[in-house]
């Protein structure tokens, strides 16, 4: 299994730069709002996005000031995404630690996204670069409506695959494009640069959140964290839908009629097997989305940062946390 | 007294382009949101802060595209705070009808608030000024910082005037100058013009934010709302804190442990009679606040502008609702 460490080498030097920024731009004087942004830092994930868009800019003409600032916008971005989604579904833990909204409240979780969100808006502005601009506003907007439709979505056991895509598409695939393309664009690259790596960034994106899908049928034990969250939150995604399409009318109707109760250990069990029973895990389908982000790296001569982003998609194909 | 349609009177054409763009701008395909939507265009007040964008750009070289747009994107701003600010005060209802966390819930105020945040971003966007943009950025932060600031001072009864006014200066002045400043920047203004308008309207914010803060302890039946509403969110304003510096050193001890306690009617009524007793609705400071920005509109010749502005001025001091 490939590390990230491995993906990081070719931008090992530029990640620091952009780890240093990211510190440097959480700090404040301002007692609370300090003590929340340092449980934000203990908690990083592994932070692919700002990683995407240090790895475009290299693989074009080279990461630059405007890059790290870039790197570090879309990272702020997609954290306060986070705080506010842990508000939106009342998740009590991120990443093993506990969410704003639980260890402080739902007020403050609101109040320091928007904080976030504005020093987001305040550093492209000192980017001054308009194509980054729009880039990251009509991606912004995407993830607010890829947020709004899967709300109203929710608890809704008959969504089509199409809606389904829909919905990844603008809450996560739109982010990973919006980081490569504008990544490409800090580096100086051509329009032809760019789009080969604004629909590698969005397939990539795609394979991510399926892959995310999957994990949460798989054995949580395993995982090592939590897994079935989705169905607890109402949210169904591709296995079930697959699985659904599948499974006889009376089976359907019966699941249907589990996923309206409360759900339990025992009910989360039972459809954990119907969608594994039914095959609903198959790959297929991430797999023909992980051949067209191989195919748009094909825009650029083969080289040690072209392999970085494909280890990349292999990680996000394959992960298994 | 002064009508707001008096006030509007100078750019009563532009204000139809400027409310047919916001009707617009709200406009989508997911039913929820509409729903939202149309809630929010239903308790629209009285939009003072484009009637300011547009004001200021008339008064130096006039209403443009951008000024538009600007306008919108500044009102847009404004309404994603109010319903953000619901979520975090706890509040039901704004300007007479339910507020969004109250008719539909937290979790969809949010993502509402979220939604416009991701528009204004993308109109600023599509003004394509790096100046506008950069006032607007600016603001935001300013905005956000001082939310946390207030949230920091709840229920601290002894925060000073100097915290008081550094409060709203950042929650409600700097809002209004980027109006100002923002509108006269769309119609190509001169620095010197740009400057004496941010000056205007920054003062015209303070004295607005103080005003609001005495209504708040103004007879209720008189003001057609209720009042009281800061005390019992734990925010001291400047009655208060003028009526605790002139009190005697037990009164300021009984009156400290009354707001420490759940606060009910008579509480209410023991709390606003002592700041009454006090003299703590003394208007001196707001009428200094008023002289100046007086004086910054002398930058310009007079006209029916300048007249509008001093009119808004004056009722944003002497308003009674």
């Amino acid at each position: 299994m490939t590390s990230i460490d491995e993906i990081r080498r070719p931008v090992a030097e530029e990640f620091q730069l952009f780890q240093r920024a990211f510190e440097e731009v959480l700090k404040t004087d301002n007692a609370l709002l300090s003590d929340v942004l340092s449980l934000i830092l203990a908690r990083r994930g592994k932070q692919l996005r700002p990683l995407l868009v240090l790895l475009s800019a290299k693989l074009c003409h080279g990461v630059t000031d405007k890059t790290i600032d870039t790197a570090v916008a879309l990272e702020l971005l997609h954290t306060a995404t986070l705080i506010h989604d842990d508000v939106v579904d009342g998740s009590n833990m991120r990443r093993g630690l506990p969410s704003v909204n639980a260890h402080w409240n739902n007020k403050i979780a609101v109040l320091v996204g928007d904080y976030m969100l504005s020093k987001v808006v305040k550093l492209l502005a000192e980017v001054r670069n308009v194509k980054i601009l729009s880039i990251v506003s009509e991606m912004g907007r995407a993830l607010s409506d890829g947020e709004l439709l899967q709300l109203h979505s929710r608890d809704d056991m008959w969504i089509s695959e199409k809606d389904y895509f829909r919905i990844i598409e603008h809450k996560t695939a739109r982010l990973f494009a919006a980081c490569t393309e504008a990544g490409s664009v800090s580096s100086g690259a051509s329009v032809r640069q760019q789009t080969a790596l604004s629909c590698f960034g969005e397939e990539l994106g795609i394979c991510f959140q399926m892959q995310d899908d999957i994990l949460d049928y798989s054995d949580s034990e395993e995982l090592g964290k939590p897994t079935m969250g989705d169905i607890r939150d109402g949210k169904v995604t591709l296995p079930l839908i697959i699985a659904l399409q599948r499974a006889s009318k009376s089976e359907t109707a019966r699941i249907i009629q589990l996923t309206q109760k409360n759900i339990d250990f025992a009910i989360e069990n039972e459809i954990k097997s119907f969608v594994l029973r039914y095959d609903g895990i198959r790959q297929q389908r991430m797999r023909e989305h992980q051949q067209i982000a191989l195919g748009a790296l094909e825009a650029f001569h083969p080289n040690n940062i072209t392999d970085a982003l494909g280890m990349l998609l292999t990680y996000a194909t394959n992960r298994v946390c």
